[in-house]
């Protein structure tokens, strides 16, 4: 091995690098972008967008660019505000959700937040009854209508918050034919037991709501341009022919609210997991007991959609050696209000982390690859501004993206590290939280990794921190699930064992400030100065190391745990598994391929002549490519921006990220099929897509210059 | 510059590279591989397969795979023979077609001549009256309807050869109605003035007739597997769900049997373009004359779809300092009998091309980058070998594919060279050319370049030989329309101005013989060896140049070539284009933008540091992935595998390659749609999915590091 001189001098300015992040400057920077509302698409965001540009300047950086799309977003009508009733016999309102959310202290001179509302609601004033689904899921439905035998057509539901993303309740709900959708916010769902509601804790107020969108884009970005980014000559669909815009009207209101709307309910007393923590009885529906039976709910919805130009800010640092190979770090700006912890928590970790490599770069440093900033714009609006910008620089990021890291909010508890990712960055995160210090108290001399470890080992499969599988809900979603990109994100949590609310009580309500941050989350603004080690640390190794720190034998243990599981999965229906003929044998077999070619692929580099450019430069080329290969280019079946198959999102839930997700998407339509022979041969089709995709990803390990199918593949002579 | 020794060593070994190649060789291939019939999946073209390789191994390559794939094809059935009868009202056969064609002289005792069909054809005995659609274009059959007033819902069609693919004519006759078609050679398509008939001349005899698919795949490679290999573990479509399979039964005959089901229809006379030069009044029908209005016209067909194995044969050259880069010559081995035009002149010159690059490897030679010589299977039935190869080994050829030259029959007339290609191979190929001697008696000392020159200048748009753009129906389409590797063919051709026949008058007949060639075509095969030296001058360039021969430049003449006709065409229509607010303006800026960057591109590459091999790689791959950034992964309306943006076939003929293939398509419906409204919006879609995609490329070819969207794009602030 040669070019060890070099690897020891770019882990010395990996130390200065990381050194240099400070939390103070986080925390300086956090106070100084969550200081008005930044809703995307207003003045507000562009003013800071143009600060982030000039800082990033100062810091620096080669260059800043702002690069802007118009894309359609969805405001309240001002003159017209979104609210529910109670409507009695003569339609008099006799109830009226709030206005808006009580605003916190120091905060009442602010103008422009936007109240509580679904951004890309439907218009409209349906009335009629309410029933209760309880988290709006696919299953919640099902059990709805088939062990309740209640039809919801032409009625409005009222469905908790949680579990799943609400664009899915939405979705479902108009699949069963509601005419309208209420959300609230469950104490059980967003409260943590002994915390105080802000601002005496982090818990979430009673006249608090979850704002967000309630899209359907499977990944299209802006709904009028799906596939090409929003510019000036970019053809605009009709509204009517948008991606993923809901037909019917929704609202979120919280929980003081919901109270109003459920306490009368009548119908069915529900099972008790269908329970929340209102005191309250959680009764099905449709609509109010005999005492109430002629009062109705009337949702009045006036939010507007609407095409308006959004920014987004990206800087550079030219790499050194490859300049066309890129390594991003990229999180949003946008919030739906001040956004102290979502996104600013994350996007004053990147600032710190463009200041310190700015100093780095003043000492002399340069990366030997190509460094991308990017502070996204309008991702609270489907993950606009990201996706526009994947869509616009494609071709560049197919050819020349190396990793994308996530910067979305940095914490979101007080717990221990998280850690999302590829499974070929899986060793790189370890490497790094070894060489980060623990942020906890009373833990000096810890490694981050090994504070990490013992709060959140991952038993079952091995002694060492769990990491998770990336789903989706931000803007790494272009870059890893519609391209391909190796991809990751690490974040601050709360304990998952003990604390069951979903999210983190607050999140998108009015009351996630910069000072939810300092008095509660994170004091000491160390943990956040990890999460920018940790974050700082990936995209330094990823750009400066000769040869890419990816690791295909990591992925290859995780396909084959994933293929095991995936066909236990099936193993739920073994009759069926017989009578359809339906076997794993061709996955399990190209898994064994590609754990093979991952072994012979890292054995050959031990040997690699790394003073010879070309061939450190084509060993790279398969790491970079490596994730590439699980893309199948015709997407998931009915969600062509979904093309990993690997990772993706299930149709049910945006959120959580599915292994093998066309599989298991076809297995779960199993239940529900009228024609169950077709719905079988679905998951044969899948299943034999997954083993191809992964022969093929086995394909781009092997010496490149050798026979494509030397890896045992049954149907070569 | 530096490398220039290697560059100059390179020059001497093109010099003994073509040098090596000899008619007498060519020959002797031509004659090896034409002795008996090799229809695809049959016991013989496995044999040629097997023979090819061993001696691909014996010349000299380093590796040569047989590599299998399980794919739909199509055969008669040997115990129920497909005609076609004339009933009378007793439904007695007073006429039926011919089983098969006489026999040429010397192939007396030659069996498993496949009598002539329609591979794919659908089952069945339509009975019915004829209707006469001349070429069966779409426009033929709107002229039929709207201005004959004749609907075929029900008939049988019957349609001349030639002009369009007849996977078109099949398509356009099942939308019209027809319930069966018949394709008939037209002497006027068919025959040359003065020629005789094959064997004393090579004009098609009467017996003889057009075999081949008639399939409409666009693209998808076998039927049964679309987007993905035919492999043993891959999902197969049921026959119903197969892509392109016709619903209708199709048969072909030669013109002595068309004498017969046209010299008594009846009905109106045609305008004169619908006729042929048979002996006949070409009328219309429906049906025969009052004389015969009894008369049917019934099919018989029995051709059966089949799972069949087929192979291709996959050489390989190492590459030496790039292995990972490829540069391929691909050709089809099967043939519809013996093969002596198509494919094995094409195949011959490939052999010949191996024999010479193994000559140099033995004496010292290696190339820069991997060479792979495909010889591929069941190109008749749908180029399925070449597209199975190329779902196999998508994400390879994606990421490391440099070039695709194809290599189908050689020769198909006596004139002159004829090269389709894509621009940015324009400069290479005049290159090549002069370096390759005129095959032509009493032109000694001429270049081919020189010879070609003088037959076919391209006046109008430049004083040098046309070179015309790419089309389909052979190997290279799923490479370059696909995939978007760069991708050219060269053979010889007629002359087009004096001989108006379609293709050449044996094609897919039983007289495409070794003699046809050695007797007419090319009796000292010297056409063959220029042919041989530029596919193999092309591969040999694109192979071991140190900076890749691919011209960014030409792509800009071209693509703003394309823009002003295409711009024209929409002109036809000024005040539909002024109601609809229809602009090329996008579209323009774009090819300037484009022009720019490539001019800029091969500015700096004069300055560049050809000894710093990094520097070298970054400019070379921007030059391999030109070609890819024209691909729309989404790919043109309706076409999923039809991706590339500025070539593509239309949808109205698979033959001929139109440039922005979406906008011409989109402006070929304004006419036939019910919708002019939407239509108009389509063609806006397209202009501005154009205009982005060679916004795209513009951006692959500004400096690696450089911000994205330098380029002049008016939407950036």
């Amino acid at each position: 091995h040669s070019n060890s001189s070099d690897d020891s001098a770019s882990s010395r300015y990996l130390r200065e690098f990381l050194d240099e992040m400070r939390p103070e400057k986080i925390r300086e920077h956090l106070r100084k972008f969550t200081r008005l509302p930044h809703l995307a698409g207003t003045q507000q965001n562009l003013v800071y967008a143009e600060q982030i540009k000039e800082e990033w300047l100062k810091f620096g950086l080669d260059s800043v660019e702002m690069v802007p799309y118009d894309v359609l977003l969805s405001y309240p009508n001002k003159s017209q505000p979104n609210y529910i009733s109670i409507v009695d016999q003569l339609g008099n309102e006799v109830f009226n959700t709030s206005l808006a959310e009580p605003v916190p202290e120091g905060y009442e001179d602010v103008t422009d937040i936007v109240p509580p509302y679904s951004a890309f609601s439907a218009k409209g004033q349906p009335e009629g009854d309410l029933v209760y689904v309880n988290y709006g899921r696919t299953e919640d439905f099902f059990q709805l209508q088939r062990q309740m035998g209640i039809n919801v057509t032409g009625k409005i539901v009222i469905v908790r918050y949680g579990k799943i993303f609400r664009g899915n309740k939405v979705k479902n709900a108009m699949l069963a034919g509601a005419k309208g959708i209420i959300m609230f916010s469950d104490p059980e769902d967003y409260c943590a037991a002994g915390v105080q509601p802000y601002p005496d804790g982090w818990n979430l107020p009673g006249g608090g709501a979850q704002r967000g969108n309630v899209l359907n884009l499977n990944g299209a970005g802006d709904p009028l341009t799906p596939g090409y980014p929003a510019k000036e000559y970019a053809y605009r669909h009709s509204l009517e022919d948008g991606v993923g815009l809901p037909k019917i009207p929704v609202h979120p209101i919280g929980y003081h609210d919901a109270i109003h709307l459920l306490k009368n309910m009548g119908g069915q007393i529900p099972p008790n997991n269908w329970k929340g923590a209102l005191n309250v009885s959680y009764r099905i529906g449709p609509g109010f007991t005999d005492d109430f039976k002629t009062h109705k709910v009337r949702m009045n919805i006036q939010t507007n959609n609407q095409v308006t130009r959004i920014y987004n800010v990206i800087g550079r640092i030219r790499g050194a050696q490859e300049p066309d190979r890129y390594v991003i770090l990229g999180g949003h700006r946008d919030a739906w209000v001040f956004g102290g912890i979502d996104p600013i928590s994350g996007a004053a970790v990147v600032h710190e982390t463009v200041r310190s490599a700015g100093r780095l770069l003043s000492r002399g440093w340069r990366p030997r690859r190509t460094i991308v900033f990017a502070s996204w714009d309008a991702e609270e609006f489907g993950l606009l501004g990201s996706t526009e910008w994947a869509e616009d620089n494609a071709k560049l990021l197919q050819e020349r993206a190396v990793a994308y890291i996530n910067a979305d909010s940095a914490i979101e508890g007080m717990y221990t590290l998280r850690v999302d990712c590829t499974p070929s960055l899986h060793t790189l995160v370890y490497d790094i939280t070894k060489q980060v210090t623990s942020p906890e108290e009373r833990e000096e001399g810890l490694s981050l990794y090994e504070s990490w470890h013992k709060r959140d080992n991952w038993t079952n499969d091995r002694d060492a921190p769990r990491i998770s599988k990336l789903g989706s809900g931000s803007d790494f979603e272009a870059y890893f699930i519609r391209l391909g990109i190796a991809a990751g994100r690490a974040r601050y949590t709360k304990n998952k064992k003990t604390e069951r609310y979903s999210s983190y009580p607050v999140y998108h309500s009015v009351y996630e400030t910069f000072e939810i941050v300092e008095n509660f989350y994170d004091p000491s603004f160390r943990k956040l100065q990890a999460v920018a080690r940790v974050r700082g640390g990936l995209i330094f190794q990823l750009a400066d190391s000769q040869l890419l720190p990816l690791d295909a034998n990591q992925y290859a243990v995780s396909l084959s745990k994933y293929a095991q599981s995936i066909a236990q999965l099936a193993q739920m229906h073994p009759e069926e598994m017989k009578m359809y003929e339906v076997t794993f044998d061709s996955l399990f077999s190209a898994v064994e391929n590609f754990t093979v070619a991952a072994r012979d692929f890292h054995d050959r580099l031990e040997t690699l002549d790394r003073t010879d450019p070309l061939q450190v430069r084509i060993v790279n080329d398969q790491l970079m490519y490596l994730e590439r290969a699980f893309i199948d280019p015709l997407g998931l079946p009915g969600r062509p921006f979904y093309r990993h198959v690997i990772f993706a999102p299930s149709s049910h839930n945006k959120y959580a990220g599915e292994s093998f997700p066309g599989i298991y998407d076809s297995l779960f339509d199993i239940e529900n099929s009228a024609n169950p022979e077709k719905a079988w041969e679905e998951v044969k089709r899948q299943i034999s897509i997954a083993a191809f995709t992964v022969h093929a990803a086995a394909m781009t390990l092997t010496p490149p210059s050798v026979s494509s199918t030397k890896t045992n593949d049954s149907t070569n002579v």
